[in-house]
């Protein structure tokens, strides 16, 4: 089995709040970065992705569980969790030097680009997640 | 009964990604916002908000069915949906011209304002969250 | 001679920073709703904007005074300060309770829309600018 | 004379507006990362940085030339522009691939950490500035 696919990010000054840790928001838009680098190692490149696949959020579920602060190297796992006809689930784990930080589960739709309905993962992108469950 | 409680937001063209809708995280700050609204109706102000009661979001489900575009008004409200002792949940209902676009259920940990370790919600707070159930 | 046109903002929590004063970045997101919200006042919507004219920024200068907060509302006034044959400015103040905050000049070109290419402003859109002179 | 610093930005989705194109505030964004990783590069790292200095931004110029799409790599070189008693400039070049993008020079108020008052650059802070002239 292969190692999980792995993402770094780096906390920017502009995505701290008065608090001192990451705003809350900020944590979709990571995901949303790391599930492109992770789509990208699948060998879904721009062009593919425009034109024959697209994705949408239908549903997300985040759990917080420690803090990531200004500078932060963020390190988020990505794996499929779930494999269905016309949407699937990505499992994004997010630590800090080892410490958990945000989890997050994100259902996505595979929709006809453009029109935004609904139709099958295309075979070749449903075998490439497969090969990536958790 | 009272009528729930409503904010507006108008979308910027910031927020609107290349598929012509608001990009998923936007959504986390639009109910952020929200959110401040709600406790500031409830009575609770910037002093009090800083000074003797704080939130740390700790997890979030959110649910889109329809989309929102650029200029469009997004009409979000607000009510409690469950009061434990040390946290609570929101629940946010936005819709855009009368049709569902994004909803969410928001759990928020009350803490000690600073140091981050979970706090009792004060009773002031806590009656009035109960007073907004949904 | 009309009043200046004014829109307001409110600043979220998402927008201020570790240092407690609104990130540097989010002044020309808010110049831009206020751009947004001045043209629509000049009478050209959506659909107008979209499809016979359109507009790039090429410059922006700006001036920071004074702070803004969370929760502080902004107000922020546009007039036309320049127009030429292909581009013009625009220039916006904000100000925060009546004490200055930010300032800027932005420069917009004309552009075809979708492709890019620098065209003259129509002269609908020429009039009414010339009608907001500061 | 050593080679200019250069960091490299990834354009995410996120930041990509209607047009196809990073949404004009994000510049601003790009090079407040840019700054925080050209000041370590100097040797002022998080706890110097907090602690004994601080800058706020006074004035920004931006110039627009190029695009920057989604998936874009960006590479930003950074130098010393003006170096005064109590503040100094930065100037920021932004090119995608070759193809000159965005630049910036930014005016940076030395203040008071926690204070925002003017004063002046300390000597070690100004020593490295004075190195890295364009």
């Amino acid at each position: 089995m292969s190692a999980p696919f792995t993402h770094r990010i780096r906390v920017r000054y502009a995505e701290v709040d008065g608090q001192g840790v990451v705003f809350n928001a900020h944590w979709l838009t990571y995901f949303d970065e790391a599930c492109t680098r992770f789509m990208r190692d699948l060998g879904f490149g721009p062009s593919f992705w425009d034109e024959d696949f697209e994705v949408m959020l239908v549903h997300a579920e985040l759990d917080w569980s420690g803090p990531a602060g200004f500078d932060d190297w963020v390190d988020i796992t990505v794996a499929t969790a779930r494999l269905g006809t016309k949407s699937f689930d990505l499992r994004f784990e997010a630590s800090v030097g080892g410490r958990p930080s945000c989890t997050a589960t994100i259902t996505y739709a595979s929709v006809q680009p453009g029109a935004h309905s609904a139709i099958e993962i295309p075979p070749a992108v449903r075998e490439a997640l497969a090969a990536r469950r958790a």
